[in-house]
Order: structure tokens, then C-alpha cells, then sequence
């Protein structure tokens, strides 16, 4: 891991103690695939970034000064993820931020996750809920209790990720994937309004799968389905072999749409793993 | 401000840049008022942040020495706030913590805030409301945009905090503060169940009021209440003359607190504020 911190448009040496980041998880990430040097579909993730600042009111840093620096950090990455946090910056004490506060934010370079199994993964229903939040749904910041203590109920090495629902018991997402199942034919992912994030894989896929579309879903709809599948930006699409005692086979269809995803973007192709 | 920072039992000199504290709020803190050196109500601070560490699943360091540590860094300060974080320390990217990773403590000495006015403070109605999680409330942990987002609404500088209700339309409490509210001559403060933080200064309060006790509030039974005030450990009890149109005079049974607080805790004595 390859780390560099920014406060405003200055390269520093460190994080202030005193980071509004740290003190009340006040700030936004997004985490890409990186395919030789480039972060892959930089463009709409910077768009949920900016959104997600604009929401909790921090200021975006200069959008090319960031993309370059990226680029600097990601010089001879054939393969690998990139992770950008932006925070309010420094603050003193009480959640009142001060006017003038210069946002930080941080890049780094990681290893590239290993390839996902071919024949897809397991899941389970994890106890830990998200609680309904509108006003911070969708958006990436970086409140992430719910999701941390989620994935800490998923202990069984042969576990990939967990599903969670709402404290309403909606199906919303895994901890770090979005969900898409077929039923009746049609591609249905859970909305997304009340909590939960609004994934890019999850848009690419709402434009390119057939009859796709949100829809509100229990667990019975979930283990009922014809197929399931998981995606996110850095894996791609992972076909979903198990959910607690549900197996399904594998799905031609979720085949189908990997191998799109692969040949619009490379970074996803999945032969070689 | 003087800040230490700890990893496990040694003084370091930094925050990494992926500690998960900043990574995703996954932490607690605490906050108390400093007298004499003396770190006021420490037992049962201490209480909460134990309780709140356990519910995250983060181990808690000695608490003789952070008692310690904390003595060394408030010598000399006869009037000062104390924070302590707790954060679960660094890790990779991704939910999942490292088993065996060493926690990140930092600890802060401030500026005591400045005096109360003796009139009473001015309060507003925040738009921003509180998610209801279960399994989140009550502790003090880092994950506070809610908090920060109300607190943002509060630009009018004579208002000193905001109220905010839960997505059911419940009161809870102040951003940075509980709320009492005499109603037919019974103190009652909101339950904290769902949402909310079990405040240090609002237990004691629980225990000394005449007539206290939980209860789930609406706006307007706190608009009619008899009288109002706020509490918080840093600046003991807070009388409140005005939310939004709704205006209090002076209240007697509110002073005769105050006075019995100060007795207790002559930190929080006001006769010179």
C-alpha cells in the first residue's frame, strides 16, 4: 500500500490528529479498479464523490489535480485498486465546523483482490441492520459501523460477504457489494433511497441488463430467485453460488453480462482467473 | 489543544493514514470537563466507553493507564475538556478487520468552553433527523454525521444547539447535549433506545431530579413543557429560554438543580459565570 496525504492542494507529511475524518467519520470515499495506471470508470465515481460532498457540505478539490496525482500514484499499476478519501479537514472540538476549514484527502494504492471464483461465491443474511437514513442514502461517506459490524458476522472462511437488510427488513445490499436477482424473468436490485449505496457497477448494470430495474424485496424474493449475483467497481460482477442453505447453479445470463462488462472494460475480464 | 496519540501501551508520534478510525468512523469517544487536573465523572465515563468498545468489538487499553496518561497531559489545568478516542487501529481496505490489530488512542486537552449565559441558552427545531439503529444506541462511537449535519442548520449565532427527532418524528435530543422537559411537574428526558447517546450528565440527572424518568416525547410536549433545559457532562445543566417562537422565563426548580450539581461537582459551579 502506497499512501499520500493532501491538505487542500499541498502534499503533507501526515494526518492531523485533530481530522474531522477520524473524530466523527466526517467525509467521503470511493474505491476503484485500476487497470494499467488508470482508474477504471473514474468519471462516474468522481460524480457520486462530488455528490456525496455536496451532501455533507465539504468542499471537492480541484477534479484534474486529483486525476493527476492519481496518475502519478499509479504509475506501472497493471492491476490494483484505488481508494480516495476527502474529509472536512481540521477541526477543533463539537460537531460545528469551522468556516474556511481546508477539506483533506487521501489516495492510495492497493493490491489488486484476488480473482473471484469461478464457480461463484457463498453468502449469509447478517443480523446487523441498516437503519433508514435518506438524507445520507446512496452516497459513499464514511459513517460505516453498520457495514463493519455486518462484516464482522461473517466469520466462515468459506463466507464471501453477507446480505443486509433495512431495520424495515427491505433487502439492501451486501457490505460491499450491490445485489441484482432474477425474478420472472426480469433483473431486479434493491432500491436504494432509504439507505444503502448507489454502486457504479449497479448503474452500468441498471443500463445494460435486460428488464432491470429497483424494485423493494424481502429475503423470501432473494432466496426465491432464478439467479443471484453481486457487483461492485473493484470486483466487477461475482455470481452467487449459495445464500445460507439456497444453492443455485451457475446462470448463462450472469455469464452473458460478465463477459459485456469484460469487453467494455478490460480490468474486469475474468479468462485468466 | 495538546494532543497524545497511542497504539497499544506506546506513545506514537502520528495518526496512519489507514487507521480505520478515519477510514469509517470505527471508533467511540468520550468527552468530559477537566477540573483541577481531575478528569470529572471518570468512573462512569469510563463506563460508557468500555460498553461502547465492547458493542464494536474493539479492545479497550488498561484503564490505569490511560487514567494515567490522561493525569499527565491535564497537570497544571485547573479548567479544561478532556476527549479520548478509541479507535480499532489500522487496517487494509475493506470492512473486515485484521484479527490481532492494535487499537489507536488519542487523547486531546482543550479549552474549557466559555460560561453559560445565566438567562438561559436559545435552541431551533433541526430539519436533520436521527436513524434508528438499536444496535448503535446509546454509546458515544465516531460515526456522528447526523450530529454534524444538524449542527450545520444552526447558522444564527444567538441559537447555541438544535434539537433533533428521530425519522418517526420522536425527540431525542440536542446534537451535542440530552434534553429534560418538566411536564406536569414530572422531569422527563427521551428515551435512547433507538437513537441518541446515554449521557453522562443525564444519568445523574435520572437519578437526582424529582420525578425523572424516560419517556418517548413529541415536539409539541416538549413546546408546552413547563420548563426545559439541556445537559451534557462538559457544561453541566443548560437552562433554556427560547425554542424557536416558544419562550420560558426563569425556572426555580431548574436553578435548584444547577446549585445541587455544583455542591456534587464544583466543576460545574456557575456563581462566578
Amino acid at each position: 500500500m502506497t499512501i499520500r496525504i493532501y491538505r487542500g492542494d499541498a502534499l503533507v507529511d501526515g494526518i492531523e490528529a485533530d481530522d474531522r475524518g477520524l473524530a466523527y467519520g466526517d467525509g467521503v470515499f470511493e474505491t476503484m479498479l485500476v487497470h494499467q495506471g488508470r482508474p477504471v470508470w473514474w468519471p462516474e465515481h468522481w460524480q457520486r464523490f462530488e455528490l456525496g460532498a455536496r451532501v455533507l457540505g465539504i468542499p471537492v478539490p480541484d477534479e484534474a489535480t486529483v486525476h493527476g496525482e492519481c496518475g502519478r500514484l499509479l504509475a506501472g499499476a497493471a492491476h490494483a485498486v484505488l481508494k480516495i478519501i476527502l474529509t472536512r479537514g481540521r477541526g477543533g472540538r463539537g460537531y460545528a465546523a469551522t468556516a474556511g476549514t481546508i477539506p483533506t484527502w487521501i489516495l492510495s494504492r492497493h493490491d489488486a483482490p484476488s480473482p473471484t471464483p469461478p464457480e461463484g461465491v457463498a453468502l449469509q443474511w447478517c443480523k446487523t441492520q441498516l437503519a433508514v437514513q435518506p438524507l445520507l442514502a446512496g452516497i459513499k461517506h464514511c459513517n460505516r459501523l453498520e457495514q463493519v459490524l455486518a462484516r464482522a458476522e461473517c466469520t466462515d472462511p468459506d463466507i464471501f460477504d453477507g446480505l443486509m437488510c433495512d431495520t424495515d427488513d427491505r433487502v439492501i445490499s451486501a457490505t460491499s457489494a450491490n445485489l441484482f436477482a432474477r425474478i420472472d424473468g426480469g433483473w431486479l436490485t434493491p432500491v436504494i433511497g432509504r439507505c444503502g449505496i448507489a454502486g457504479v457497477a449497479r448503474d452500468w448494470l441498471l443500463r445494460h441488463l435486460d428488464r432491470a430495474r429497483e424494485a423493494e424485496l424481502g429475503r423470501t424474493d432473494v432466496e426465491n430467485a432464478e439467479a443471484i449475483f453481486l457487483c461492485n467497481s473493484v470486483r466487477g460482477i461475482l455470481p452467487v453460488r449459495r445464500l445460507g442453505d439456497r444453492q443455485w447453479p451457475g446462470d448463462e445470463a450472469v455469464d452473458r453480462v460478465r463477459r459485456q462488462l469484460a469487453i467494455e472494460q478490460p480490468a474486469f475480464s475474468f479468462e485468466d482467473s
